[in-house]
């Protein structure tokens, strides 16, 4: 242990990469950590948001090559199912995720960005998904990247394997704010604050569709959000909510006790 | 009834929420005249374009939240149903609908204008779902809304209840086009004019197959395409705009009678 | 013959439209021999790109109208089904495909665009999808035109029929990049370059799963590339690869023989 450092502050959690000699490399260890990291999180309804970063000159280079070449095949599967249940588990999580991004950004530290429900991204920032210039084209990161910026853009990356700035990933959508490194922090703590305010049961009712629906046909999608948005009506943050609307006060959410999944 | 006017003129019909002290609000009555309208609509063969504006100070502020807090689940999934019935109803008329903005649009006031096949918006326009800060999440509006824009812009805007400007809405692809408060009719006249110009079957056909092919892969939609197309081509009207287009004269399409639907 | 001409420049492959007199348009028999050139370059593993370009003052105008008015049914399909396999054809290429447009880009010949992996544009190219002006929706070119750039926008195009610019055509994501006029020969090289350098066993693994990976659910996709990933890491290209990166020397990827499609 020790790659991942951990804090809270309110409702947002900081869960940081602490790796610099290693470029914050998502090795299996790490993944690991931050399995356990986010499992401890998930539970936990006094916190809203989980705020993704890294300590060092870079946010992540992604893997950790030396855990891929030359490596048993079923060692290499391990690994990428691991990291497959960390970035699935982060679109799983109740709380919002956001990615805050400084330095480089590459393969699966890019494809982090990605999977993550919010990104904030400091203007000297760099994002690629660079596989392809070792032979080991960024097929994992290509899913989530190609879900954020459109097809064109992301078979760009994908097959030069070249940079694009943080002012691109805004424009293309891989991010949602660029920032001056010294606003950066700022700018976070802004965002955070916007979600972190909210009911946790509200957002995790609204994550969970969110995701869902992204990959149904349009009638279905509102076919399964109507179903949604009535249950969630009969939640008691939404009957204060509503309340507190009419009486023109701010809400006051419950102590939060979870929700049950579906 | 009441909620709403109708005009029409030419080629184009004009539905206008008229319900300025409600925030024209979309209740139950509203959209339940709604759906009429737009049943008086659908068979019209004489026209083309479907204009959705609304007179006030704002497009519209979404459901009524009295019709939502504190009422029976099977009152509210029945309002949530005479929704879908609308939003999906305008995706299915043969008609092409736009939505002309300004003001606020948030909530199923913003899932109205992603709904809609286009959009025209005021430069002082705002869009929000901001279902979050009343515990009830804007599950149904996510759903168009996610299909317009990216998804760490939708999930921005669903996790924090923000507003946008409409420049962002036209950055990130919610509308069509931006225009000073003083020019949106004649912006909006302009692009209603340019589809008001085709021939309706030509606008139906293709209306259903382009929602129809979004949800398909590539080579399912190509293959549904191409059946599309070759039995477009037998239709009179593109028998005579290919006529016109060798005679080099402008087409003159038949007397509208309808198309079977498939 | 001759509608098409070929040449090659190391690893890039150049395919000509040839016939400015039908303004380059897709007729049946340039989609023949279009077909005939792609099942060349397909198993030539000495290839990397396909540069698809155009003589004369536009790319192309799309289908030959006189193969499609007054034409019976079945020869109308079986036009569209050639045209089918060369558009999915462009994407089962295991070598990347890049568009060069100049002049205007219409119907099919804006679907090849937006078929195409990448795009580079001229300033003053232009993009259409017209057909709804001669009673012919557009419903092949919807397809890939709707997978390129966003929802408004593609209906836009589709219901109106007018151009959109270069500039429009690279902020909704229908191109990679616009260029004066003069400058479009260098810039189609230098992308050209970026891919060519490397392994054309990398970049058909990763193609393939590119374009497969995308009408899936997100945990679907993750899944399915966490194999593709694993199975790509045992090729000699990404052993070499990787070997070279610890080694601090540019990789040496060995000759090719292709790789076992699935």
């Amino acid at each position: 242990m020790g790659y991942i450092t951990y804090r809270e502050s309110g409702k947002k959690a900081y869960v940081t990469l602490n790796n610099d000699r290693q470029r914050n490399a998502l090795s299996r260890a790490v993944l690991e950590e931050f399995n356990q990291v986010l499992g401890e999180i998930r539970p936990r309804r006094d916190l809203n948001v989980v705020i993704i970063q890294a300590e060092g000159k870079v946010f992540s280079s992604g893997h950790n090559l030396r855990e891929i070449g030359g490596q048993p095949s079923d060692e290499v599967l391990e690994l990428f199912n691991v990291c497959q249940t960390f970035m699935l588990g982060l679109q799983r999580l109740p709380q919002v995720t956001l990615a805050k991004v400084h330095g480089v950004a590459t393969a699966a530290g890019c494809q982090l960005v990605a999977a993550c429900d919010l990104a904030v991204a400091s203007r000297d920032a760099k994002f690629a998904t660079p596989g392809v210039n070792i032979g080991l084209f960024c097929s994992t990161p290509a899913v989530f990247v190609s879900r954020n910026v459109g097809r064109k853009k992301a078979a760009e990356m994908l097959f030069t394997g070249d940079f694009i700035s943080a002012e691109e990933a805004l424009l293309h959508g891989l991010v949602n704010r660029v920032v001056p490194p010294e606003e950066l922090d700022a700018a976070v703590e802004e965002l955070a604050d916007r979600v972190a305010r909210h009911s946790l049961s509200t957002l995790e009712i609204g994550k969970r569709m969110f995701y869902k629906q992204l990959s149904m046909d349009d009638a279905s999608a509102l076919e399964y959000a109507s179903g949604v948005i009535t249950l969630n009506s009969a939640h008691p943050d939404a009957v204060e909510g509503i309340r507190a609307f009419f009486e023109k006060r701010p809400p006051s959410w419950r102590a939060e006790e979870g929700v049950k999944q579906s």
